[in-house]
């Protein structure tokens, strides 16, 4: 009813303000037997962790994850598995200033009239800090995965405001490859004007929009339930959820409005005894189950409403004011979402892969 | 788990394969003391009806609602409303030389893979003529949301194939003005374009994607559920649930990751005594819940699979086989998809609005 | 939200008021390729039927179930199964003399206060006819509950007002021994008391009380969900949710309280291989999972409250009347609450089987 | 699916074993708005904590509640409150002993066949522990109920052993009477029989089971959800998920199977205005609903399956052992009990307050 849950087999719920005592997840319907350590959480976390480099903020969260239950002798009880960061203690005087002022296209005056309170002190829930939680309840997803299905995840940063990468073999990309730059761009002249672009926006004290590509290769023919929680429809709740996020498209996406049935269909082929598609238009999901290719996905992002440049907005009283955000933000927040994108992935079909495994020995 | 009930507050669960008995729909959760009648319910069942014009296949289904339950004297009861419309005869026959086919991007080889068995007459589940359950649990939504809030929904055909609509303003366009023509699309000059493009595809066997957009005004400041349930994040699910949909936008969608952040915040202003903003960039969403401001998305759909041109594909025993759809078939569901869209929309605000309610009593 | 649906894997969800157009259910979840035919589910529908002997109402309720959606050929599709029956035509003048009367212990006076108004034309969702939509659904519960796991559920009348059975073997007790009476009591001389003493309170206008008793034998070990859906918890759910039970017991239940740990404890011993234990007190339940034993309960129910002796309470004006139920009701409903038990059980374990398959492949 | 969440518009997840790292509960759907200080839980983790005098183990497990998140400046947000307890580090040498047997009525064997592996230094998620988080949870529902319904409920030991307490009258008992001896019965008499009763089961090496009875005083009518999430059904859903419950009865409960409809039904009669029955056999709950009466239940414990008796048993390899509990334990775990049969109680009137709450402004 709240919303703070997801999933069905592998369920999740998260808490914490961006500013409060901590943030964390409980994940519910992990199977047991999995071998899980703090690292594989951490290092997740990590990726997502502000101040990796000059792109991003400088301020350091130094998000250190404690897992609280549902391990034990270094493999999963099949209990939950509950996971919390503690938050840096936040300096009353740095949000006093804003307080009162509904900031444009944040939540602060949405919260209000949901709440008739918040916690001015951050962007409590709607801040970005709480996908944190969604990255480390992803690692576990990944990891429950990768073992049993070898399925792998990758995404990366495809566009930067009009920059676009052109370069990339979607079939062929690595998580390495994504890794190899602070702007998690693998197309590497893409990356280097992105990167320019990036941090002229940061002299102007504006931010950046763009867009994040996602495959998952290897998921299993099968996973999707008709017809609310198909495999698409799954994973465009996840991903639209995500902050700042505007759009969600799935293989061929808006382009294929501009298509004809015969140029989108994808023909059945059979290669090395396998049932495969010769083109991948539907994104590796047909009437919402997988199909065994490649999922694929792409997620556009607003650019943050953060800005250091002034802007008119309203006070709580409805007068108007003048701000302009302090400190040091994030202009672009896409590389540190490819993680957070990569998470939301690994828990739609972690959770489809349960639901399906409920059903699979009576196909006789 | 199986993924056929969507909603929390405002639930439904359908049933119904495209050639079975019956398709139908449980609403869990509608207030008591609406007045509802079989016509409201049966009117948003003929706008979705195949047959209503040359431009859709002119199969008569001839859908005839009947309401189970849930309606005493008029009103609701706060019981469970059961509808259900007879599916007409199926024709073996008409079936039976697909019956071991996979049909390209269609979801015959998925079902299989995931079930083990299908019911091979028509899509199963997977057929579009799963969505009349949908647009008959809709139109109570609507009732519940017009009669409570003044809140009205608008959809419309926004492109077909590389026609773009581009003489509508969105804030004064009516439920009559798409109704106007048989494209429902408000842009006449565009329409007459739409309406052509699509008899020419029907002539070539062929089919044609396009895109559908969506405004639903008034809509109280305060919907939508942090962190998943997301009012955003909600309409994504439900949207990209339908048939043939590829992708969803909010607002400024992809559009966004283009942007700047100075040039995409909304400003806060002051009018009437009301705070509003003095753009919609968001799609009247921040954080996840409505700000007062028209809620606007996009859907993208594909062209549909079914084309009575010849293709080359598999069948079950994995050997190669030419098929071309026999029969009528829709070139182009746009026209169709309007009030499932519309019906979307409508459950997702409902299922929101009580979930709001609930909590909203004690802001002291 | 409103309480219609129950299960997560294998989940139901049911409508229908009990003089409204027809009663019905949908399941959820049940797995792929189970055969299931029309009399499978009729003639559980026809143990739970009025009008089976003296004992009962003399009201012929008929009630044909129609299956609408998810089975094809003879067996489950893995889809959405709907079934309804439909209902009688009513008769408005039965029921106009006490629309306005809050029966004592009935729910007429509770459903106005929740919702404002009720349909008056009988019991509404209160009536015990809701329960035909359980005992439909538990029927292919049952039946997939007996194939893959050759898991039997018998329960029988284990008292009648005070007269309780004595001589029933509860180790070695079969469907056919319960059935071979009209009270449902496989003990047959406390079945021909049971029969006189519900013979006279007919003839006195009155109603009984009585107690069923439930075993279930061969449930695998391992079934049940720490800590909120343990296998006695979702039982205790599922059988108080029956109209008129007031109680719910497992195992040794109250007489539990009388008891010490040395002698209430169940040692466990090998036996032919397998791990069981001497004693059963735990009812089959050791930390709300199935430990391999039979699971047993009981399930006590209040004397119907529509007895034709005449009663003083209120009308809906809060003026005082005498009334009395007119036409013949049932004295005791326990022979017919059988199959209403049965099908509680049968519910639960399917859905608690589903649970356990999604997670068991993983136990490395 | 794994069963750690409960409710659904007040819904709790839980995590934690006996000997992890914690023992906490997310609280996802309470109001904003609510007062609620650390202090208030802990008053309550108090009252459930064992030491607290000479009839309970003297184990110090010194529980300390910390606030996570959802509390700002004294209030909740409306968003996930988060909270945990430490647990104290555990000896591993203490659990080694028994580290490969299956204690007699204990779910080690159970969480083996579930799992295929447990946490053994401890009782996991069946321990009793695991009710500290119900315990903080219910602290916040019921201060909800009192600020918002002035909703008082009290619960108290109705038997130990064959020991019942006779000389209470349920109207009018307050918590404070309960709280006056360490065995929590406000039947001096029968405390004092009980209290020598447990003293003597310690000296044996024994454990004993009994009865709570508890009270809910100024429940609305109109609480509860038909059909299947009736008041009653989801108090015994709740009650009986608490580790050692056996039994749970409404109003007049099992007696109620030996009695006649003229001497069962609650005649209702007009008082002061209000609507009210003149006797209380429905224990405040009418067709699954509220009816303004208080709401009764009791709940039968088991005796505790650990004891220092020697008992025998198998280990894992099916070998027969003998086996005895070292160190101090429980005897009775009743006067402990009391707290969590409160707390659950709270839990499913929140939820359900706030259920009611989403649909009753329609009533119209």
């Amino acid at each position: 009813m709240a919303g703070n849950t997801i999933g069905e087999a592998f369920k999740i719920t998260t808490w914490g303000e961006s500013h409060g005592d901590t943030v964390g997840v409980v994940i519910d319907g992990c199977p047991p037997g999995l071998e899980i350590t703090r690292q594989d959480i951490q290092k997740e976390l990590n990726r997502r962790r502000p101040g990796q480099g000059e792109l991003t903020t400088s301020r350091e969260e130094g998000d250190r994850v404690r897992i609280m239950s549902g391990v034990f002798e270094g493999k999963t009880l099949g209990t939950p598995i509950a996971m919390m960061v503690k938050n840096k203690d936040s300096r009353r005087e740095d949000y006093e200033d804003f307080k009162d002022i509904y900031r444009p296209s944040h939540a602060d005056f949405t919260y209000e009239k949901k709440y008739g309170r918040r916690n001015w002190m951050g962007g409590g829930r709607a801040s970005a800090r709480e996908t944190l939680a969604r990255v480390a309840a992803g690692a576990v997803a990944r990891k429950y995965l990768s073992k049993n299905f070898n399925l792998e995840i990758v995404s990366w940063v495809q566009q930067v405001h009009d920059i676009c990468a052109s370069q990339i073999n979607v079939d062929e990309i690595t998580a390495g490859d994504v890794e190899d730059n602070s702007v998690r761009c693998p197309d590497y002249k893409a990356a280097q004007k992105m990167e320019k672009r990036i941090k002229d926006a940061k002299k102007e004290g504006d931010s950046l929009g763009g867009v994040i590509k996602l495959i998952a290769r290897n998921c299993p023919a099968g996973w999707g339930e008709p017809v609310f929680d198909k495999l698409d429809a799954l994973l465009a709740h996840h991903l639209m959820s995500i902050p700042a996020v505007k759009g969600v498209q799935i293989g061929s996406g808006f382009a294929a409005a501009r298509m004809k049935g015969s140029e989108h269909n994808d023909s059945f082929i059979r290669e090395d005894g396998e049932i495969k598609t010769t083109t991948n238009r539907s994104g590796g999901i047909q009437g919402g189950i997988s199909n065994g290719m490649p999922v694929i996905a792409e997620v556009a992002f607003k650019p943050v409403p953060t800005i250091n440049k002034p802007q008119e907005t309203l006070n709580s009283k409805g007068k108007k004011v003048t701000m302009a955000a302090k400190g040091r933000h994030d202009p672009c927040v896409l590389p540190r979402a490819v993680p957070i994108v990569e998470a939301s992935c690994a828990l739609v079909l972690a959770d489809l892969a349960l639901r399906q495994q409920a059903i699979k020995n009576y196909h006789k």
